[in-house]
Parts: C-alpha cells; structure tokens; sequence
C-alpha cells in the first residue's frame, strides 16, 4: 500500500497570529505535522502540499470572500508572504506543489490524477481547517475510494467543539480519524 | 434570478421507519418539503429531485458500504420499494431527476451542467441528511458559485446537535441557512 501525506493551507495567511484568514489552532499542530514530514520523508511516503493561491483581484475566490481582494490585499496571492507556506514545513524540491481556489484538494486541480499517477492507496490528510478544506478534501477522497485517514492532532479548526463535530461527521462517512500516535501501527496492521 | 429547488435524497430507504439507512428526523421533514414544492410549482421555478442510485452488486457505493450490498440486499437499487421517492413528494413529469452514487449531487453528475442551462442562480437545498449530501451538495454548490440556500427545516439528521452543528458550519463558510418562512422574503428582497 503506497501512502500520500497531505498537508493542507499551512500558510501564513492562516497560521501566523494576526493573519487575516487566522485558524486558532493551526499554529499549536505545526510540531505535529513536522514530525509526520520528516516521518514521510524517511519512508519515502508521497508528500503533497496543498496550498490556496488567488489571483489579486479575487476573481477565483468564493464569491462571499471577493471584499477580502476588493477592499484589502486579498489572500494567498503569490508572491506575498501570507502566501508562502510556514517555514517549519518549507516544501523540498522533490515533494508536490498543489494550488486549489475552493476548500477540497480534488476541486478543479490534478490531485486525483497525480495519486493515481503515483499508485498511492492510502492518504494520510493533516492541515488546516477542519470543517472546510480539511474536511472537504477527505470527503473527496474517500468518494474518489482512497483510504482516507484523517491525523486528528495534525488538523486545526477554530474551536475543540468544531473539530470535535467534524470529527464525529467523518467517522460517521467511513473517514478514519486517529491520532499521531496511532498512525504508523495502523499503518504497519493494513500492510502486514 | 431563476431559482431551483433541489430535494435529496428523500427517497424510502433513508425516510421510511426501519428503512436500512433510516435517517431519524427526516420524515418529520415532509410536509414542509412537500410545501416548498408546491410552492416552486406555483411559481414556476425549476424542481431537481436528487435520488442516490446503485447497482445491485454495490460496485458504485462507497466501498465502505459495500457489505450492506454483498451481505444483503443493497439500498436505492432501482427497481426495489427502498429505492422510490416517498410518495408525498413524487415527481411530476415535467420535473427533473438525478442520480448519484456519492454525498454531493454534483459528484460526477450533471447536475451543474444542467443548472447552467437552465439559467439558475438561486440553488434551495432540502432534504437528508445534514452532514453528508445536504452539507457535500450546498458545499458544491456555493463553489460553483450558485446563491446557495438551505433550508433549515426542510433538512434532517440523525440528532439534533448533529443538524446544528453542520448549520454552524455551512453559514461559517458563506451558505445561507433559513426556514422555510424566511425564504419567500429573502428571495423577493434579493430579486427586488
């Protein structure tokens, strides 16, 4: 079974205090999420990170957002610093780039065919947040029949209460929901 | 602005009691649902039934609801009682229906092709259930940029925090989130 880590919107528009799109608990989940890098990066597990990226003008944004880019800078423009993903989990030049407009990794973007490219079965979802590109992105996976695993401290939302009801949701979809901890003996089980 | 009122799933597999994926609250959803129908009717607006759809042997479920396919009788195979749309709301023949075979009615449908040549703006989400294909359907829906409404009493979950919950998060993400009497004001302020 070939396993694809998922990082999802670790950027700085969403990380860094003060951000204009600031996910309370995506800071606290980047040790987490470092470790579970460096972990795919030992087991040679696919690395995928998936970022948002919007034109300036905010004319690939969700039309609800559009005042973001209209009336201020807008967000996860290229070039500008809220854009960059957050230093801890800088990208190497041998792992995958994905940019998305909308909350799931699958929408409109070649995610689905690039792990079937790369033969992955098993996609490990960490990032930010929880009941938008988090959930998304795994509600996709599973449709598409990946076997999805949600990391559930390497995922943040704003609130314990939100992630907690989103992770209820999950695992009512068949949408594996476990911790850190829990992810490589699990992982070893399946495989053995 | 032309609006589409869509009713998912509300079919007897999932409404009627000890239907095989029996959804608590949705039958008390009937009657309202069978108002903002006749309602759309009486107005003209286009009226989209969303069916879920599999195959007897359950290749086209989500595979991990295959067993209720190999180890019994399946759910909405065609032809079967469980399969059909609760009476109260049986389409006319001028009305469209789609199937699917995931959560979001637009997930490899043509659902989104169709509301385009139909001219709509306006997507009136009801029926069940919250978390899964109302919340995956409205989510889509709010993508592909439609005015994306759901109608809170017009929907249905297994509880009562589960329905909340998904409200909460659905308006977080720019989804309008009324009853069934806040629609006819909204839509006239808003065409108005």
């Amino acid at each position: 079974m070939k396993n694809a880590l998922l990082i999802i919107d670790m950027q700085n528009d969403f990380v860094l205090p003060g951000a204009p799109l600031h996910v309370a608990g995506a800071a606290a989940t980047i040790p987490v999420i470092k470790k579970l890098l460096e972990l795919a990066r030992s087991r040679n597990w696919e690395r995928i990170h998936i970022i948002r990226q919007h034109r300036r003008d905010g004319s690939d944004t969700e039309s609800w957002r559009v005042s973001l880019f209209t009336k201020g800078p807008g967000v996860c423009v290229p070039g500008t610093d809220g854009a960059r993903i957050v230093e801890e989990l800088t990208p190497t030049a041998d792992e995958h780039i994905i940019a998305k407009c909308r909350f799931s990794a699958f929408f409109q973007t070649s995610l689905d065919l690039l792990l079937r490219r790369l033969g992955v079965q098993n996609v490990i979802i960490t990032g930010t947040q929880y009941p938008n590109c988090v959930r998304g992105t795994a509600v996709d996976a599973m449709s598409l029949d990946y076997r999805t695993i949600v990391v559930t401290d390497a995922c943040s939302a704003q609130t314990e209460e939100i992630a907690l009801s989103n992770i209820r949701d999950m695992r009512n979809m068949g949408i594996t929901c476990i911790t850190a901890a829990e992810l490589e003996p699990l992982l070893e089980q399946q495989n053995g």
